[in-house]
């Protein structure tokens, strides 16, 4: 008898072939709710991008022989921990996003150091009259030899740190394991992290968001780092706490905040955020296209679907995420 | 007897200090016109950044004893060679903006890429409601395994180069000479240019303006280039047509034209171009900042420097310039 598999819509056919050898695949997209309900005691395996809202509490509850859960997405904070048996697996998909996700905070780097936002809205105004060269020189961030701090050093964050590599900075990675690269400077627990704010004059947050990184970047934080700094988050946008970031721009106007995640309202990432960052001459946005970018390639299905069949073949699934960080 | 030196703007007291070592150096913005016509037949060595208004043809056939000019920009298209005597040696500073230029290269490169100007302008007009996110990833340009061309293999070029190698790009280098470095593809001629062209997902123009690279790119190089493509120039506006490269861009609206170098209208280069590139979405601009952005840390003028010091200690100066090539 093989495994009931419960599919959520955006995995390709050639994958959803490969998952047919291994498990009987159900397409929630065509289940009714009636057959859904029939079969939800049966299934062993649920893989999906964002979770299904059909999934709610009562319905997880009657999924008694579910087993493992797999998402599509790099991060696993959408899971709803609290509704899940204790005995079910949930794997995020790390790894499957970073080359695209650690492009895109280079693009956003890079959009915000050289200022190219700001200068291409500056020059579409009527009547552009640009400062003497070197004024406009000195509002410049030549990258070599300055310090990039990367927060949080998974496959995005090490991405993150190649790429500066090969840009000539001296990086710092924070993170809970002792980083032993060379060319790296490892920085743990709080006084890393200070040290990391204080020193980087670019800083990219790459962390899961989980119960200790939610907020870890307020007031206090911020306020350490450099006058001219420019941060960079691709991860999620709570880490960063809306109001500090918001009060910091707006006292630090050569502080940069560059951001492909927006902070969720009512349950949903909205790109209308309450404080009016968008007006704000210091702050860059884009709405959340890095992980879809790299959806366009079918690379982080595919690497989902693998740790999916490892579990089906009789292994141990990669990327079982620590549920106590989360609930 | 020492060497008279006439000095432009913009160079250090240090390199300053250096320079009246080996020279007798004399500061032009401190000069009467009067003073700077008695000096004229005796100064052996010139060395600015901009060529100055003051030395007028008239003036520079009075310089009968010069022997160097050195310039502290990358190009010297704008020395007035049909007025220097053939015995002027002509110096650029190539090799002195590399890091800088070649990083904003990168940025253009990148802000373009990522659609990051794009989605900041849209998301900060009213009532922004992005489209689902497949689409919007499909916007992006993920650079790992696509193909970078650079056209001009100089110092810029290289160090464009090896940015594109750290994100994992296939690297083409169209060049007069052939380059022999490991993961490069040497491409040369008429043949070798179209190649480029037709192959590119990206391309950097990094050439000196010269009589062949003036209109180098024109409506016909234009059309061998995929749709989807992005063009990045930090050399000189005018190596691409001005109105091929506007009707291009109206009737290719995925194709991306990102430059830091503007057209030059009566002599001087304008960020008001007469086409309104300014009103297309698919042209990213910054007013010449690459340049400035390199002259703030000195090291530029330090480069620039070193060679005049070179001249003065009785060796061969570097990157003499053909001027074959420019008149």
């Amino acid at each position: 008898m093989s495994v009931k598999l419960l599919l959520g819509p955006g995995f390709p056919e050639e994958e959803i072939g490969l998952l047919r050898k291994h498990a009987e695949v159900l397409l929630l997209s065509e289940m009714g709710d009636g057959d859904l309900d029939a079969v939800l005691p049966k299934i062993g395996c649920l893989l999906v991008h964002f979770w299904p809202e059909r999934l709610d509490a009562a319905r997880v509850s009657e999924m008694t022989r579910l087993l493992l859960v797999q998402t599509g997405l790099a991060g696993v904070n959408h899971i709803p921990f609290g509704a899940l048996r204790k005995t079910v697996m949930v794997c995020s998909n790390a790894g499957g996003f970073s080359d695209e996700v650690g492009e895109h905070a280079w693009g956003l780097l890079r959009s915000a150091g050289k200022r190219v936002v700001k200068f291409d809205a500056a020059m579409r105004k009527e009547g552009f009259k640009p400062a003497p060269a070197l004024e406009l020189g000195r509002d410049i961030l030549v990258l070599k030899g300055r310090t990039l701090g990367i927060v949080g050093y998974g496959s995005i964050g090490r991405k993150v740190a190649e790429l500066g590599k090969a840009f000539g900075m001296d990086v710092m990675a924070f993170s809970r394991s002792k980083v032993e690269e060379p060319g790296i400077v490892s920085l743990r627990g709080r006084s890393g992290l200070e040290k990391m704010l204080r020193e980087s004059d670019a800083a990219v947050i790459a962390l899961p968001l989980t119960k200790s990184t939610r907020g870890l970047i307020g007031e206090e934080e911020l306020s350490m780092m450099k006058r001219e700094a420019i941060l960079v988050n691709i991860a999620r946008a709570e880490i960063v706490d809306e109001g500090a970031i918001y009060r910091h721009l707006v006292a630090n106007r050569k502080f940069i905040y560059a951001t492909d995640v927006w902070w969720m309202k009512e349950g949903k990432e909205t790109y209308a955020p309450e404080l009016p960052f968008l007006k704000l001459e210091n702050f860059i946005g884009t709405p959340h296209v890095s992980g879809p970018s790299a959806a366009v390639t079918s690379a982080p299905q595919r690497i989902a679907v693998k740790n999916v069949l490892r579990f089906l073949g009789g292994g141990e699934p990669l990327n079982v995420v620590n549920r106590s960080e989360y609930t």
